[in-house]
């Protein structure tokens, strides 16, 4: 399966791509906003495409032609401002939404926020509401396009090794997860089209990642 | 007709109350932000409610009981944060809309920015480009409601005393536009249901406001 990671720059980008070359059924198409980021995938074996999430729909659909699957986890970062929350977290994934339907790929996953319901908007701290309102109108959008989507919520990112046990399901306590675990439980999403349709929350727990995802 | 005016206490939200309580047939509802705000609405024998957009749903959607329309006509300013962006040019409009709904008020009008198209959020300024980007999915979610929308675009607004004439269109030249001419539109608006489920720009042009609504 051929998969293009758009923000494959980002922390969990890395992993992901890293894990698909190293894995027998999927090849990563890494979608980075500039050539110096090249190398880290040249040197994994994957392809590379040269896109900025602020470019148009045309751009990314290019990017984004004879891949099985899209992947968004990209993320303005803690330390953008608030315009890069828009053009990028809420902007940027609509785009890609609307790209991989100019492409004619079905299947797409969201790297999304742990909580995304009205409520978290609402009970956010000021600082981080616009963030949280930003991942919910893109999930929301997704949710509402007629692709085979499925949005991944995860706890609290670490840097840790992956444990490859996580506690998934569409409601679970609040948690940490290692970005390589996320990693991991993308592809096990994209394995299981039972996924397809649903939304889920993730931490690390005691579940192995392909059961955890099988029995969403 | 009761109109909930949201965004009172702005420019135009002033002009509107104004115009509709001097009017025969509308009556204003200023929903404001603070108590401190209602004097003068109370001098114009207007009724006012004290909502901040920031808020939930049910409070808005309570303000919104018992009114025939409801006009959004809320911005963050210029001189706020971006993250003021996302929380009351989008978030506050969606609750709107939904507060809209909530209260069974089928009757809405938007006031967008004069081009909130896809192309427009490219083309923008990046400093412009968040705001018209959170105009744009404003506009957007009211358009997939089934609200009896319609979504006013005023070119560049201005101080100055309205002349009473537009050139009104779904797509004119750019130009200026007094915030009085922009109240009298939503006036005309309300009175032509024919601009159900249209959305069209203005300026000021030649054509007298009631005469250039009811052309739309």
């Amino acid at each position: 399966m051929k998969v293009l990671v758009v923000g494959a720059n980002g922390q969990i980008g890395k992993h992901l791509v890293t894990l698909m070359q190293n894995s027998d059924s999927f090849k990563a198409k890494a979608m980075i906003r500039n050539q110096e980021q090249a190398t880290f995938f040249e040197k994994l074996g994957a392809e590379t495409v040269v896109v900025d999430l602020e470019q148009d729909i045309e751009s990314i659909a290019k990017a984004a032609e004879k891949v099985d699957a899209v992947v968004f986890t990209a993320g303005s970062g803690a330390h953008t401002g608030k315009d890069k929350t828009i053009m990028v977290d809420l902007d940027g994934a609509v785009k890609t939404i609307e790209a991989a339907k100019v492409a004619g790929v079905k299947r797409f996953i969201m790297i999304s926020s742990f909580d995304t319901r009205r409520e978290a908007i609402l009970s956010a701290p000021p600082s981080f509401a616009p963030y949280v309102a930003a991942k919910h109108y893109a999930d929301e959008w997704l949710k509402r396009s007629d692709l085979d989507y499925t949005i991944i919520h995860p706890g609290l990112l670490t840097n840790d090794q992956g444990t490859g046990k996580v506690n998934a399901a569409y409601e679970v306590d609040r948690g940490e997860i290692p970005r390589e675990d996320v990693a991991s439980v993308i592809m096990a999403t994209l394995e299981n089209d039972t996924t397809i349709g649903k939304q889920f929350q993730i931490v690390t727990g005691n579940t192995p990642i392909k059961e955890a995802v099988v029995s969403i």
